[in-house]
């Protein structure tokens, strides 16, 4: 395998520190980074090596805590780091940067910038002849803002980079739990041979924050959170709950089944928006224990009102053999009463209860991505009493298996995915294809909003959204596991 | 409901000191008698009721350890006891009976007695007006020897006793382990939805024991291990697994599920026996460290060569929609290497295969009745590792929720069933189709040996019997789980 050089643009912003270079740093404690890596931070600070390292510990410590590099750690992890002062914009900076590459080894980019350098920063490392050699380009979320704004980024990168060489974070992906329910369905004939509409009944998958909009109201005011949130993460999830086997583990194989899913979603238009979709804006109330502001009210507010969402509650269709009739309840918002990422998958009830009175209770697939990641089953049990004949009892089983050895601390998503990105594999990075079908999906639902005129309904802050994204669940006869 | 009067025939043996009178005094314990309960010990000592009680309370202690009543406890219990000195087969005697029952409450006449009394027990109890209330009857096995010899016992308790007053015992049935079978089976949806061929590969039942004949040599060897296992306790294993589910609890319900079984179970003779049964017969060995007699070596021996199996090893099929091409593997023996009695329900295997390696491991559901009564399921899930991406790993899973608080004792069969037997519940009793229905089946498998000439294959004592049991199973590409 060639070596690889590691190119960080935006060095110096707050995921460098809080999640790049500590999961960097984790791999090298671990020993699995490649002995030869090179790593170069690009920022545009004017400061030598030794104060963008001596800052970038401070704060790497600051986010580590316990885990943070000891001295010893330090020395060996800070030689594998180059720094390159750089103005993004600037042709000449480029040209530091051809400098320290090297054609005989894979150069791989990592964009951790605002979206809108991406474009500009590939044009200049074409012009400036940084892509000569076998590269790569990393970058994260959002790829546009709609499907037309997503196909011209994409579009920029597929004039430098083959599809092959893009690899796109999202960093749900990476998480231990994510690839576990792959396992899980892939591996256990038991749960594999009924992960369909015969035996189950509805997908949960909620995704709630507890944070407000955290200074970004600006930008969060254009975007909303079905597009912050549902068009990526939960779209995510949604493909690999439903997917089909895919025929390998290979990149193409599973995302062309991803793919499949994202284009089997029901679209959701001005027929049927107002059954499928709810919106949601919080207002004052209260958030672990503070008062919390309303949306509007929010520092870096610029207006008295808005009907962008910050909440979305949606009920979604895969239209396929296998999900025929088995609703996807996708619910997402921000300053919601607890932080909780999970997916439920409940089954059906007993076709018949033999066992009488409340023993009906189905079992439930609960995989947990915030707090506690974990995967977990419900399941039902004869009460050991002699006292009540055939009493029944509800357990939790804990399906994770971590052993408590060595090995219980979950690696950060960003470990796995900068492994893979060194290793060229991108069996968990997103397709273009993947994210164009989303957009397309997510585009029609707010145009269908837009004109059925589905106004965003109150919720207090630290609630669970408003009271219709209950009735939404409810009027089929279920509930929101939390 | 009617108070209840308990009337133990062979008060004085074994099973009552080891098995009868402590599961008694642990429902006591637990305050699960009816307050009301009377108790008659009959047996034909020559002694009151104080050196009954005293003797009793010797034994059981002995059998019971740190469960043994204390003081306080036995006065309580012990005043619950009569004791009737009687000759079962003197008429006079049950006149003392006659004396003591009372036709204002329910009489439960349970039979400790070797089955050769069942019958004279019932016509001297009918004969001196004994039955003239509301009676029921407990007896264990062996109902019969054959069909015939089954159908002249049942005959005679029918004259006297309604079906629905016939517990007939199988104490495996009394297991908690095997109750939970059923809320697992019935009350899991993500089970019972793949309870059948097309997910399962194969089930085994192992009843295996270290012991040997015991001292009674000279009734086992007209007896042989089919028929003082197969016919009553494997039996009723392979019923509770393989049976469709029933319309409700009720012991109606259940057996009829049990019989269908039974009658689809493919009829084994001259034409099959060979490829489908292995008989064995230990010879010296060693069993548990100790050097071990042969089977004709045994104390109280009374032949040179005997044609009696020790061993049996059967293949079985359920001859119905459920379970189509999906064999049953029955092996039960005496002088095995380890006391283990267990059902394995293994799974298919992945139809594909996308995680490479050893990675196509089956589910198993296990089903331990010994030792360490449980139900675990093998599962396969991630391996906690960057270094190895999707790396599986096979865990098992305890599906018994045993939760360590007050009632984490397991409660011995017999309470569980002197309970259902004083509540008037069958449900976990077997009813006269499914015993002769069962020995139908048996009877033809051993005409069909005996036709073939299917000879004893010696074993080693503290083996897993004769080879050909191993070859059974292998030869279809399977292996007996221990």
């Amino acid at each position: 395998m060639q070596p690889v050089d590691l190119i960080i643009f935006g060095a110096s912003g707050d995921l460098s520190a809080r999640k790049l270079f500590p999961a960097l740093f984790q791999l090298d404690r671990a020993g699995l980074l490649p002995l030869d890596l090179r790593i170069a931070a690009i920022a545009r600070d004017t400061i030598d090596l030794d104060q963008f390292l001596s800052g970038l510990r401070e704060r790497m410590t600051g986010y580590m805590g316990d885990s943070a590099p000891t001295d010893k750690e330090w020395e060996k992890y800070a030689r594998l780091i180059s720094y390159i002062k750089a103005d993004f914009s600037d042709p000449k900076d480029y040209q530091k940067m051809k400098d320290w590459l090297d054609d005989n080894r894979v150069s791989l980019f990592y964009l951790a910038t605002p979206p809108s350098l991406f474009a500009p920063i590939c044009d200049y490392l074409s012009q400036e002849n940084c892509l000569t050699g076998d590269c790569r380009i990393v970058l994260e979320k959002p790829i546009g803002e709609s499907l037309e704004t997503s196909k011209v980024v994409n579009g920029t990168l597929a004039k430098y980079f083959d599809e092959a060489s893009i690899y796109r974070i999202d960093h749900y992906l990476g998480k231990e739990t994510v690839q576990n329910l792959l396992a899980l369905r892939f591996a256990n004939r038991f749960i594999n041979s009924q992960w369909d509409q015969s035996c189950i009944d509805h997908v949960q998958i909620t995704v709630a924050e507890v944070v407000g909009i955290e200074g970004r109201w600006s930008y969060y005011d254009k975007v909303g959170q079905l597009r912050d949130m549902v068009q990526n993460h939960l779209m995510q999830l949604l493909c690999l709950v439903a997917m089909e086997p895919p025929n390998s583990l290979e990149a193409e194989s599973i995302r062309d089944e991803k793919v499949k899913i994202v284009k089997a979603l029901r679209c959701i238009d001005a027929s049927n928006v107002d059954e499928h979709v709810v919106r949601g804006q919080y207002a004052q109330g209260w958030s672990l224990g503070n008062p919390a502001p309303g949306y509007t009210e929010e520092p870096g507010s610029e207006r008295d009102t808005s009907d962008t969402e910050t909440f979305v509650a949606i009920k979604a269709h895969v239209d396929n053999w296998r999900w025929s009739g088995v609703p996807f309840y996708l619910r997402t918002g921000k300053r919601m009463a607890e932080k909780v990422t999970e997916i439920i998958i409940q089954y059906k009830e007993l076709p018949h209860n033999i066992f009488g009175g409340g023993a009906n209770l189905p079992n439930k697939l609960i995989i947990r991505l915030q707090p506690n990641e974990g995967i977990e089953m419900t399941m039902v049990s004869k009460r050991q009493s002699l006292k009540e004949k055939l009493a029944l009892q509800t357990h939790t089983l804990n399906l994770d298996f971590r052993d408590g050895s060595d090995d219980d601390r979950i690696p950060d998503a960003y470990e796995r995915l900068f492994l893979d990105a060194i290793n060229g594999d991108q069996s968990l990075f997103v397709g273009r294809e993947e994210i164009e079908e989303s957009w397309r999906w997510c585009d029609g639902l707010l145009r269908a909003c837009q004109d059925q005129g589905v106004s965003v309904k109150p919720y207090h802050a630290g609630s669970w959204g408003p009271a219709k994204a209950e009735i939404l669940i409810e009027k089929d006869g279920r509930s929101w596991h939390v």
